[in-house]
């Protein structure tokens, strides 16, 4: 099955770019015996790196067990002196192509065959300088000044920062413990038109699928097929934005001592490991629909800035001209490091998971509704202070405080008014939480621009006595994580006059 | 003296731009004894490297002579090992300050500060991926739809590819053997208002002043000097994209054996080095209307994709905003080997000059006007071809070929009539070079784009009778020179029925 022709969904600056001229050029450059005096490139002979070698860990390895790690030694030469070497320097460090060095691009190509499983045949992948640029990249393909994008009801704010000064707005999905909800995006879809006469509706779909960045949340594959469908229906382009996709884990079972962490260390042909994760938007993925961003960051290191897109031919042929006048390429010292290291090992993450444990000592915690997940009680009282979803994947729990039975918030209320009190009361206890050092997200910042009119609680139609705080689980050791949680349940306590 | 207010060149994208709301947390971040839950950060003891080593040549070093190349051995370790160490790669790996790494950044002010010396005192600088992601962040920082921008007669077509699908057109300046001339600069600006009634007058001047490509000019500072004067008047933000700043050489005199190339290899105290370079657009930047963009690709190597922007703080403000959600930082893996070499020995580069002597060879070769540079005549005949201004910097030579004797051209013209013999002439020569095995660049890849009505010759100005062709000499060994350019002869004294 091929993509079918989506190109009606590019915007008017990106079907106006041209292919570069020295195109024609290069085609000639490869005649055997050419005198090339045409392109401007440095002698390679003047680079003045000779060779770089490297340990890095092998792939299969629990980071945080005693056992004594095995380093593996990455050697990278100017030249092709080595056999295995998949790189050289003269290469990786000369301009080059801009789709991504060869041998990098075709492993990103075969690794999303086998693990993603696109369901149609003609899919190509682009390397990018990580999902910022990627990101970045699929606005200016798809959005026009003023568009809508569909979103989860709390989105990243750097995702959003790009697209709000272009004029474009946040159409915010409803979601529950698994995601965006499709019986919402169906809602909004279906009465766009009576709800907003005379504005393009909006064919771009902006998610976080797996570990999503406020709410932890992970898309079932049912719920991907169901909103794959609408889709379809209402010819939407999906951005299926997955940087956490790696950092899946077993479910979390509280009250039963230890949560299961595994690593996750697949080499891509690990079957078993490949099965346990969440189906991919893309392998659900019959149309060429699908704009799949892939990182090095979250798995390997954010500084390599290396991602690659995956989707239909039409659409990497405009990214990849935009590519050329906007960015040219990754890093070549990234791409050389990351091909040497992925021949040896393929890919591999790894998972922390002592914070459900840290809130269970200074909580006490119940099963709440579907939605709500887990509902947390200030420790031997029955008040409801907050509830969570246990994450299955990435680096976030998200935290609903309920405000209802807070006299703080109460108070603040009364002399807000309409002013937005959940925002008044949001900044005052982050400010306890910061003075007590504890640092959390306010939840906020992950709140789609609608536009100028809709900021506010009330104009916006979000929720009224709640508030959300994102806690971040990737960069804490477990001591820290259990002093933090403590400071968190003090400054709570206080706050709800339950000291 | 401190720059002037120029905020009123940003575009409506940049002015739109907000600071993200993740920024109050940082500042709480280095609170001592601060438990923070709030920063999405993958530990770094998860990152699978743990030390890099490097072997780079030293600088100061000819490296075609026979003479042993000396070899500097650079470490760069997890965390902060060994006492040398600038950089570390938990730091380095790790999601990083959108400036760029202080250590780097920190060297690139002082070195701009010592070699480009800024007129003012408040310029800054901010890291960039590489000139083609500065000029792309510049031009989304200042230009609007259907701006006009000045540019050199002869300019960078990716560069032009940017800006063409936004909409945009430039305004070609004409050029003479010091690049672009300042009285026609003043001619176009003077008589904007009513050559072109009711369009906003330009505001944005793009410039490679040293070995431009195509034309190889250089510009000297008097040039600068009135042309900075002239923007003053019309209040104009200069663009000084410089990477062959570096690749400045003596004068080629011809006749006289050889030329004396210089390997250029400053630390960056050499004062005498530093005052035979022209001086830059920035040293004469008073009012701090320069934007100066740097790049380690020219000097060092392509694929490190690093450079930098230098200019006034409101801009660097602006392009920081762009850079948080259009790129976040260079490669960290860059960043980290540049900062251990830049420690180590400060900015190199080298040239090569073979192509005059191979041109000597193979033509006849004649002073011609000061704007004609050289003038070559076919072997042994009083047939003009082509005129050159020997390059004093960079990496190209640029050709301009007189059509008028030549009855290959005028049998062409015969056919096509108006519609753009030279272009069909272009197309014509350049395959029979290319059947000939040596590649040259079409001149008319540089031709600036004034819009869709004036893309031919006739329509848009241009000098009529004839064509171009851009020769690079930087990625071709001294035999193959000798081999392409006589390729090249022999092309041309067959096409002017001179064989």
């Amino acid at each position: 099955m091929e993509a079918i022709d989506l190109r009606h969904h590019l915007n008017t600056l990106s079907l106006s770019r041209s292919p570069s001229p020295l195109k024609d050029i290069m085609k000639y450059m490869a005649v055997d015996g050419m005198v090339s005096l045409a392109g401007g490139l440095p002698h390679p002979s003047l680079f003045p790196f000779v060779d770089l070698e490297a340990n890095v860990y092998s792939s299969n390895v629990d980071l945080h067990s005693n056992a004594s790690r095995e380093l593996i030694h990455l050697s990278i030469h100017k030249d092709d002196k080595n056999d295995g070497q998949v790189v050289n320097l003269a290469t990786s460090l000369q301009y080059s192509p801009c789709t991504g060095l060869p041998w990098l691009l075709n492993f990103t190509h075969e690794f999303t065959r086998t693990v993603f499983r696109p369901a149609y045949k003609n899919f190509e992948v682009l390397l990018n300088e990580g999902s910022t640029d990627a990101w970045s990249k699929v606005v200016n393909l798809l959005c026009e000044m003023g568009d809508f994008i569909l979103v989860e009801k709390q989105t990243y704010p750097t995702a959003q920062a790009l697209w709000i000064p272009m004029g474009c707005s946040g159409v915010p999905i409803e979601m529950d413990a698994e995601g965006m909800r499709s019986d919402a995006l169906e809602d909004a879809l279906r009465s766009w038109d009576s709800d907003h006469p005379g504005v393009k509706r909006p064919h771009v779909l902006y998610t976080v699928p797996t570990g999503q960045n406020p709410t932890g949340c992970t898309m079932s594959a049912r719920r991907k097929q169901e909103i794959y469908a609408i889709c379809v229906k209402y010819d939407i382009i999906i951005v299926e934005d997955d940087p956490y996709y790696f950092l899946q884990f077993d479910e979390y079972i509280f009250g039963n001592g230890k949560q299961n962490g595994h690593a996750v260390a697949p080499s891509y042909d690990e079957s078993l490991f490949l099965s346990s994760l969440e189906r991919t938007f893309l392998s659900f993925d019959t149309e060429g629909r699908v704009i799949r961003l892939d990182t090095f960051s979250k798995t390997l290191a954010p500084g390599n800035r290396v991602g690659w897109f995956t989707c239909n031919p039409v659409f990497t042929e405009r990214l990849l001209r935009a590519t050329e006048v906007v960015t040219q390429t990754p890093s070549g010292w990234s791409q050389a490091i990351l091909s040497e290291l992925l021949r040896s090992w393929g890919i591999s993450g790894y998972l922390k998971n002592w914070i459900c444990d840290a809130l269970g000592e200074a909580f006490d915690i119940k099963a709440g509704t579907s939605d709500e997940g887990l509902m947390v009680y200030g420790k031997g009282t029955s008040v409801r202070l907050f509830s969570f979803v246990p994450p299955r994947a990435g680096m976030f729990l998200w935290c609903k405080l309920y405000l209802k039975e807070n006299k703080d918030f109460l108070a603040v209320k009364a002399e807000a008014g309409d002013e937005d009190p959940e925002a008044a009361f949001e900044r005052k206890i982050w400010k306890e939480l910061a003075d007590e050092k504890v640092l959390l997200t306010p939840g906020s910042y992950y709140t789609p621009w609608q536009g100028k009119g809709k900021t506010s609680i009330a104009t916006s139609g979000r929720e009224q006595g709640v508030i959300f705080f994102r806690i971040a689980f990737s960069m804490t050791t477990k001591d820290d994580m259990a002093l933090g949680i403590q400071r968190m349940a003090q400054v709570l306590r206080r706050s709800w006059g339950l000291a």
